[in-house]
């Protein structure tokens, strides 16, 4: 049994659907079983997710402007 | 205390609350304060949700389609 | 679809069964599909879960010595 | 490290700089390694947020009604 | 950028390190740096985890006696 | 209102209460109310926890034997 909970950037459907197969797949080939085998992808805003005190989106005009 | 978070697919505002209030009901049940139990419900698209690799979304399609 | 996690604190295993069951039972009535229902319980320790500042083992030595 | 996960109320994105900087530097301050520090807010309707078996929206209602 | 946090069943390590590789590079290789993807193991009780109202310890004993 | 789930390296108690304190008085300082500001703190193992495809326990090892 397996639930995966992806907390990702933006991504458009079909790379979502890539990522949640193979995300299945490593799951799977250790011993989940396929049918019990689930995965969440939440799509965080970079307004909202920050490392080192600094938002994603503050950090990339920094670097932008450096 | 409890704080409860479901992961569910889109529902109506009379559903959700519902939802809450039955959710709440349960954990008062068995000992927690009801004014120290939270219930968050998180409303989960069927594009990023997927039971063994594949989004829910798409397993409709294909049944549809079967 | 519908998983739900709840926080609870420490719990027998009958009760805890008991809480799944009866939690399950309510987003099943609301139309989630039962095999498509999961619970997780999360026991968290009254050391580690606090309100206002407070964890909730020391409000309860704060009450108990008032 | 520390990786923290806000659940909150909607705010302006300035306030949201600023709670992540100040959440940061608590961690920060008791051994985090600030560029392993991240913090991510959810920003949760309060008609899916509810404490007591009642949203806060309709907690706001009944206490502005009475 | 990405976090990942998987619930799984008991796992030993070398499985663990091998689950939490894998995961990273598929998050990797659809655009997320590697130094800024994170795994996260929960690994659950099948105690505390159920599906369909039943915990996945008590299905495996309802298999087994039937 | 505001819930703060924080994932953090192991901590003694009293260094866990003061970032308890210390991440509410942000929330609050941002217009959280005391009484309704949560904080849960999981202390999760660093061989569950990794970056860059590697735990942060082997992430050790591997500094310290170069």
């Amino acid at each position: 049994m397996a639930i995966i909970r992806a907390e990702i950037g933006k991504r458009d459907q079909e790379t979502k659907e890539a990522i949640i197969a193979e995300l299945t797949d490593v799951l799977v080939k250790y011993g989940s079983p396929r049918e019990n085998t689930h995965v969440l992808l939440y799509e965080v805003s970079y307004d909202n997710w920050a490392k080192g005190g600094v938002t994603y989106n503050n950090r990339k005009r920094a670097q932008e402007s450096s």
